[in-house]
């Protein structure tokens, strides 16, 4: 199978590190073998060979920050943009990391067209193109054979999407409804453990889970991005960002916080999905809840279905091997269905 | 797809009953469409017909506790033994559902072998075959291409065998290790609300959760029966029930109980499985732990990988649509892997 990488930051690398690592146990496990062929990035430069890149000196090249510091290599070519690439004609699926935009989806949306109306399948960490344009980057996957999925998109690698759309596929789900986002939960978290809100920011932001503008997490947008997917994929909806009840935890505070605990509850950012609609909002759980003891930067859903109850999933929401693990998840399964 | 159901009580029932308010849905959204064409029971007698069994029909005579009641029709045969339905050569699929017998697996066993030596694919909820004799069923199943499904068998139909062997398809499992039955976490989970264990165990007996023997449940030898699949199926062991570390609940106190909660901590009785082996153990679990706050008859499962840490599974372990649905995601997924 041969990979074009969009965007080749944290997620890209953890890919590059698994397939590098892991490459002979999932040619044994799986039949699984894979070549990267380009690589585009906003940063770094660019970089394809139609015969395949060389892991180990990529990833030496994005440590060092700047792929001039790729070796040459018979057929190597340098800062090619990604249409080029595609129009190369040597991918077999265009694997979309770049950073997240939830207003555009761009320009990462007008990328994924182009894949698919080239024959790529598309896998997708970023959260972008699923979350504002499912209905019709769906369509033209269907129409063409190819596949969409996006298992990263959602609680990084803890396979969300799968247990959703493959696991129960003889259930019928009516809702979902989860904590989406590690920073805000633990913010919540150190909160509970009696640091003020701006503590707990300061304390998310020195780990590295929240950015310097919190505003995605901590106003519930990224969460909300999340339920877009979701409305999307399990419900068909056809919501807009606009369409969603969305507010953050901004306004929690240490006594809010400690009257649910008072109360026997705890704060949790929930992110809600059902046919009507979707929400993101803090909202105070019972213990009983099994989202109610998902701490520190832990994710995890809650899937209501006919047959079944209440089917609950908890695991990571981020991280390298993570998240590289959700592609490579979606690239088994490019392959088992392809073979299909 | 054509099924032969071996045993027809509460999961039967339940399968029955799905096949026949979903048949519609699951045609439309996945192109499935099941006939009963035999069912062999132990106390209700038999039912065969080779163009398929009245599902109606067949749930009406179950109710009135003999299929005598079941109305003539073209074709039909009484009282014929599941050998004879097998070699009657009609059925796809064999759908074992008899009681679980975890000493020696029979008479189960020997049927799911004549099954497969006739080609026909296997869905268990059944534990006996697949815990005492998992190794030989797989290696008959692959090399005659057909298909061993046992998701009923643990956690009923809560989806962990497909989120271990499929959906985590990419990560290395290194243990699982669960609430594996929810008999023993109802009664703890009551004794925590000041109940004794011999009031817990009378009112999990009222409830039908726990039968007039409970020493299945009580002494730890239902979870012990899935910690030998779970160990077969995931790391390829060929343990033998002697192999395994089995305790139950019966030693637990009110005391103990009590103790646990004033070190912020909660019994459970947890049903492990690594590589090296296996257990079944009440422990105290932290608060922090997702298996702590599993409570009542509810069951859960924690997989350890390597790529994305732990994965936590919450749902239902029992119950007549819950185990019902396990068995018709088997056998969509063995329609879905038979084209494959």
């Amino acid at each position: 199978m041969k990979l074009l990488l969009i965007g080749f930051g944290v997620v890209g690398q953890g890919l590059a590190e698994i397939l590098r690592d892991k490459g002979a146990q999932l040619e044994q496990a799986h039949g699984f073998s894979a070549t990267i062929v380009g690589v585009v990035t906003a940063s770094k430069g660019s970089l394809y060979r139609a015969d395949g890149l060389d892991i180990a000196a990529l990833l030496a090249a994005a440590q060092s920050g700047c792929f001039d510091a790729y070796p040459e290599q018979a057929g190597l070519r340098r800062r090619l943009p990604a249409g080029e690439m595609i129009a190369a004609g040597s991918a077999d699926v265009l694997v979309e990391m770049s950073p997240t935009n939830l207003e555009s989806a761009q320009p990462a949306l007008a990328i994924c067209h182009q894949a698919l109306d080239a024959g790529l399948h598309l896998a997708l960490a970023n959260k972008g193109p699923v979350a504002l344009d499912y209905a019709n980057l769906r369509d033209k996957a269907r129409a063409k054979g190819l596949q969409l999925r996006y298992e990263a998109t959602v609680m990084a690698g803890t396979p969300t999407m799968q247990l959703a759309e493959e696991a129960l596929a003889g259930c019928e789900i009516r809702s979902a409804r989860g904590i989406l986002n590690g920073t805000t939960n633990y913010m919540l978290t150190q909160m509970e453990g009696g640091l003020s809100y701006a503590e707990a920011l300061a304390q998310a932001q020195a780990l590295g889970y929240a950015e310097a503008d919190p505003s995605g997490d901590v106003e519930g947008w990224d969460a909300a991005g999340k339920v877009l997917i979701l409305a999307n994929a399990l419900f068909g909806s056809s919501l807009a960002m606009a369409d969603l009840d969305v507010s953050g935890i901004t306004q929690i505070s240490a006594a809010d916080i400690a009257a649910a605990a008072a109360a026997g509850e705890r704060y949790k950012l929930i992110a809600q999905a059902t046919p009507a609609g979707g929400a993101v909002k803090a909202r105070r759980l019972p213990l009983s809840d099994p989202l109610a003891s998902v701490s520190g930067s832990t994710n995890a859903i809650t899937l209501e279905t006919d047959l079944l109850g209440d089917v609950t999933l908890i695991g990571a929401g981020a991280g390298k091997l993570e998240t590289g693990s959700a592609i490579l998840s979606d690239l088994l399964a490019i392959q088992r269905n392809a073979r299909a």
